[in-house]
């Protein structure tokens, strides 16, 4: 099977390229993370922001894996982890990829990256140590130091360590193997695109880094998304990809920024306030760009209830752990109440997304059905099959943020049916700022995160309406 | 997409064999066949028995499309056609190639092949002219001259038409789409590997070069079916990859023979002995070795009925065109009624078979089937829901010859469900030995070829007993 997956055959002429065999079986490594751009692009859009305004401030991040039956540690060495992390740490931003940052459009805005920062980027940019142990079976990471040189490890350490869980799944199979494999999980994607193309207004992005197969697994997608949905994918969140392929960067920020900010305040109103005081200072950053908000940090509802004026203003929300027509509801309720145009605002759903679901929601916000698909026949959407709710115009914009299940759903795809490819649920969070532990609540008590007396207190500040139990798969 | 197929990647040090990209962008040809070996065995060993009594023995053959709604001459070009049949012309048995030939075992005999034949082999063998002409979109195709000239072309210019047409279709997706075709192919095919996989005593062998989907292909579903299978994978009938993949030969004779006999007889009593004369002569040619039937040129049933005492000592027949369960079942009682053990006994069937089928006829006459799956669930088993001609013993030794749903099943693996990947059923016939028509009837008045009034004579000659009519699917 020499040439399996090229399809070449011994019998053509062929000229062997020595070098390139040569230097196949001296590998010394093959790097997971192959630029400093392979990241979310948002972690770049809060790097600046902290750069700008907590350029001192010290914080701790800690990764762990919330699928606690699988053994990590058995499959993967710590040996591998410290070779990609140490990788990733000689990385510099290259000089073409600093010139497309300062020169590219992001949200159709020039110049969002100002130079003194890419300056920085170029010279002082170093990522963090790092503490890697192990405890029943499992890594246990932290990173600790200024937060510019911490914040950047999330997506490295994640999309690392999931790709050599991949590559130990993947040394198991011979080479035919392999290529059935990959035969299942093309065919796989394959038919989610096809439901996604022809949708009428569908707007999908890959969101997939963190817990992608591999690198250039989710390249694969993101260019089979690009090839045959056209202008309805609408882009990527990892920034290389986006480089690389001329795509839109997409993402604007995560719950890092609202939880040091919280951590770091002074009392019960000032943590209250935090909420509201980073949105403020991020548009102080950003201008009219880049207003999308996370408002479940610490209880949508609460969030929403108690916002200032200012906040209506805002483009849009990102959906990242309630039920996104819920979620949607609420906040097209809220918009009406606050006198404001729901139709001109924007509602990204992230959370554990797959093709049907991404269907319903956008066929329930955006009023765009399949061709001879009725509403009723979107069964796994909640509410949905009450039609009172349903109605075929548009409510709000709606856009989905696809991930693991865009970039790593390989279940049933092993030809042996074995396990090892399933995607499991690692996290890389803030752990505290300034020395103080860092909470978050979330619209889901299962992915509440925090040491409980601090979790439990911060419940009484911000109360618990509108949270929920939701089991949490990726 | 530039580096689609491999995997490979910009970022990672590449070193580029110009050469390589040099002779892919000057390429005059890929030639379809690449060696005078591929071809199916049976008629290396025809060409060897035809050398031997029939040297001067002059024939035709004739070459067309029993699909007439599928137009091939607006597909492939005639000049594509006429390239690759001058190639082959042009080809000769290679010294590596004869010397396998003399010196593996086939069958479990050495020296098969005598050294006076691959001496000519290597010295005198040349392929005949051909004639090529258009009619109504499709190619008429016809070979003339001696035998030995003559008889070769039907596998190679089969699976040269068969392939420029896939090529044809190929030519209409980009590089994306035909990553997808082939993800879904290999899907297809490994679904029906793992149906075979771990089927006690399963015997099943490739006969599927004439209407492969490709050369490559067939490479590729040959060796998933000899890494996946084991022993269970009896051989292929592709010479070529027998040789270069060091797997069993698989194949006897054909209906070219008995037709050419039937032909040149001189009387009716002559023309019905014909079919066992060329029994006797196989026998003197081959020995013991061999010695697998194919009783339905001119019907199964009035071959068995009127077949001389010793026609019980050969060791099997392979069943082409009537329905296999009630071809095992006459061939068994027949065994039975001239005092034979059809345990010892082997039965082949060939005759447009997938995987259902396979393991139907594998559990109808061996006794085997898939752990907790009863006799009752092979529906389309012909006669095999009446449980009483079902014995959980082996009656007869069964193997399946599997053709073109193992080499060419591309149904619905069109990324765009587009047209032009089916199989077609174009055949390449002797149509005539010395001058006198040929004609064959089979079990199956379908199938039926040659001058409808010589037909009919035949038909007087030989009866019509046990002859059905069954659709051909390919």
């Amino acid at each position: 099977m020499e040439h399996l997956s090229t399809f070449a055959t011994l019998e053509l002429p062929m000229i062997v390229n020595f070098a390139d065999r040569a230097h196949n079986h001296n590998w010394e490594l093959d790097p997971i993370v192959r630029s400093l751009l392979d990241t979310d692009f948002y972690k770049l859009l809060m790097l600046q922001f902290i750069w700008k305004h907590f350029r001192t401030t010290r914080v701790s991040f800690g990764l762990h894996n919330r699928n606690l039956k699988f053994r990590l540690c058995e499959m993967v060495h710590r040996e591998e982890v410290i070779a990609q992390f140490e990788h990733v740490r000689k990385l510099k931003f290259r000089k073409s990829e600093l010139i497309w940052l300062a020169g590219n459009t992001f949200y159709g805005t020039r110049g969002i990256f100002e130079s003194a920062f890419l300056e920085w980027l170029e010279n002082d940019f170093a990522l963090s140590e790092y503490q890697l142990s192990e405890e029943d079976g499992q890594f246990r990471l932290s990173f600790e130091g200024p937060w510019v040189a911490v914040t950047m490890w999330e997506i490295y350490a994640l999309s690392i360590l999931n790709e050599l869980k991949t590559r130990a799944a993947l040394k198991t199979m011979d080479e035919f193997e392999l290529d059935i494999l990959y035969a299942h999980a093309k065919t796989r994607l394959w038919g989610k695109i096809e439901k996604l193309r022809d949708v009428p207004s569908l707007a999908v992005a890959d969101f997939g880094t963190r817990r992608r197969h591999s690198f250039l697994w989710q390249e694969f997608a993101v260019e089979a998304m690009h090839a045959e949905l056209g202008k309805n994918f609408s882009g990527t969140s990892n920034t290389f990809l986006a480089y690389k392929h001329d795509l839109e960067a997409i993402g604007t920020n995560a719950h890092e920024i609202p939880m040091a900010m919280a951590a770091m305040s002074n009392s019960d109103e000032e943590l209250k306030a935090s909420q509201y005081k980073m949105l403020d200072l991020w548009a102080q950053t950003y201008g009219g760009a880049l207003q999308v908000m996370l408002p479940d940090t610490y209880g949508t509802t609460q969030f929403l209830q108690g916002a200032p004026a200012w906040v209506a203003d805002w483009t849009g929300q990102r959906v990242d752990s309630k039920d996104p027509f819920l979620a949607g509801d609420e906040y097209i309720l809220w918009l009406e109440s606050r006198g404001r145009d729901p139709k001109s605002k924007l509602l990204i759903a992230s959370d554990g997304l797959d093709v049907q679901e991404i269907l319903s929601l956008h066929a329930y916000f955006s009023g765009h059905i399949l061709p001879g698909i009725s509403a009723r026949d979107f069964r796994n959407a909640a509410d949905f099959t009450d039609e009172r709710k349903w109605r075929p115009e548009r409510r709000i914009r709606f856009s989905a943020g696809w991930g693991t299940l865009l970039t790593n759903d390989f279940r049933d795809c092993h030809p042996r049916n074995e396990d090892g490819l399933e995607p499991i649920s690692l996290v890389c969070k803030l752990t505290s700022a300034e020395g103080h532990p860092a909470v978050k609540l979330s619209d889901n008590y299962l992915k509440a995160s925090g040491p409980k007396p601090l979790i439990a207190h911060y419940r009484k500040v911000f109360g618990i309406a509108g949270v929920a139990n939701i089991p949490v798969l990726v």
